[in-house]
């Protein structure tokens, strides 16, 4: 009951059309929604304050700040866990979609961008194949007991 | 005395040589030390934590990471104020040097990059002229009242 009444309500919450356009929605964390980028080269979640109005970390009020970078903090290292992940790549960017979003991103020493970051590269996203979206879904949202 | 006390002794830190080859140290925070990248397109600031032997963020302490991210939001606002930035891009990558830190880059729309991220473009990085240089290690070191 004390975690329902923690949680954020989503009732006011939307989520950027460009954010739904790529992503596909895994579930919630008390504070943020969690997607899946739709691109099978790379194991890549993207965190989402479930707050309207937000552009900056800073942003985030006083008691909300801890508490998201703490969702980034255990899903990381879940992610890195769950995809065998060499490097996690952490980012909170935003200059083309200004609600804030924080991704967090499995790097592995054979992936199409090694060791480059995954924006502006050569590589075209691709999206996953039915089989291993489903998979991977199911997987995240086991792996981080999401609702 | 007691900031003293928590502070963390830099006496056994050891830069990472890329880190220390590609920017210039500011100062020092209670955990973090601030390097200013050379790069006169893009402000930007880098935040080591001066603890041996991290790559992830989640490499943390329980205790370090809330302080380590309130040094990094702390630093991103004063810093976007300084430089009256558009957005602040905030990421932790390491996928070549793999010492932990944390890149805080201001961002204006008629910056050299824009809208992209600052990494694999075709913006080759530029030194400051040794005034400018001066000026802006001067004023961060002000603004974020470092050590």
């Amino acid at each position: 009951m004390s975690i329902r009444f923690l949680s954020v309500s989503s009732a006011n919450f939307t989520l950027h059309p460009q954010l739904a356009a790529d992503t596909i929605p895994i579930g919630d964390l008390p504070l943020c929604r969690v997607l899946l980028m739709n691109n099978r080269h790379f194991p890549w979640l993207i965190l989402v304050p479930m707050r309207e109005g937000l552009r900056e970390l800073f942003d985030l009020s006083d008691a909300d700040y801890p508490a998201v970078m703490e969702e980034v903090r255990d899903t990381a290292k879940k992610f890195a866990g769950l995809t065998n992940a060499h490097k996690m790549n952490i980012a909170a960017l935003g200059n083309i979609v200004p609600q804030l979003h924080i991704h967090i991103i499995a790097r592995h020493t054979h992936d199409a961008a090694w060791p480059n970051p995954v924006w502006n590269t050569s590589v075209k996203p691709e999206f996953y194949a039915s089989n291993a979206l489903s998979h991977m879904l199911k997987k995240v949202k086991e792996c981080l007991a999401l609702r």
